[in-house]
């Protein structure tokens, strides 16, 4: 029960409830857990080129001939990745595994800024787009990394911000209004 | 009870409670009621400029001198109107009063768009943005306007599209996420 509360959002009930469960459940599903847990732990890599997780090192991304190495994608987490496949991305990633947050005492010298410094020098991308979240920390992650990337000469962009597609001029914040007007764009 | 359910989201259940209320409550608040709607209907015109609705026309808006008349913010709704203001529009308006719609059988003849080409060729702004919402219709709404409106030779833009201020990329959609990367723009 005590190594299952350490999940993120599991409490006490919670962590009994998956206890008994995995006592009471048929053996091999619990050894199953088990050695799942063990073998992702063993299995997985950082990779050394864009520091996402994978179990091959380059991963299976950096590795892939098809990709644009013109194009490189800055992202917080190895999860965004998956959402940016999902949309279409067709350039290689870099993880920063986190963002520089003081609340957190989270500082630049924490993420792979340095590694992403280095391979940017070795490979010249023709553009850098900096995908961190459009919040606080975010914007101030990517205003540090940006100014330590144009020293190098390279493009550096960032994801657009303004109205999500779908939604509703009523229902939006001021500040997305905001955004949405000051980077409007010739209709096309 | 048959008046109060055709307003948007009252059903019979709510009407009657209405219709109690209304009776039951001090007669003042009855007949302030009936008094407000009669006189909202009264006062309430619709600006023979851009079309919004105010007690006055042209309306407060169109008449305010401090306005920056080169800039039109084209919206759907009078209620897009509100929501621009908080967000710092310090341009003029221009009211579609609809978007067109084949489900709800809304034809581009139904909307204002010859008042706002009249318009347009009268007083040549320098820009006009259609600020119809980011989705099918209002999509559709800002193409068959901004075709019409090129051949004045005005600038036509549109709101930017993509992240919403103070999302997170693990929960927005695909499609905002390819807005993203398709707007992306140099980091400032």
């Amino acid at each position: 029960m005590e190594c299952l509360a350490r999940l993120p959002g599991v409490g006490a009930k919670t962590s009994e409830r998956f206890a008994y469960h995995l006592l009471r459940a048929p053996e091999a599903e619990a050894l199953d857990l088990a050695h799942a847990i063990r073998a992702a732990r063993e299995r997985t890599k950082v990779c050394s080129e864009c520091c996402n997780l994978d179990e091959v090192d380059p991963c299976a991304i950096c590795a892939d001939p098809a990709r644009d190495r013109g194009l490189l994608l800055v992202v917080e987490d190895p999860r965004d990745i998956a959402s940016f496949e999902g949309a279409g991305h067709r350039g290689l990633y870099h993880v920063l595994q986190g963002r520089v947050s003081s609340v957190e005492g989270i500082a630049p010298e924490d993420l792979t800024v340095a590694a992403l410094v280095a391979r940017v020098r070795r490979t010249q991308p023709r553009e850098v787009c900096l995908a961190t979240n459009p919040d606080l920390e975010g914007e101030g992650t990517a205003q540090w990394i940006g100014a330590r990337l144009r020293e190098l000469g390279v493009t550096v962009t960032r994801l657009a911000r303004g109205m999500p597609a779908g939604a509703n001029i009523h229902q939006v914040s001021t500040s997305i209004l905001a955004d949405a007007m000051a980077g409007r764009r010739p209709l096309p």
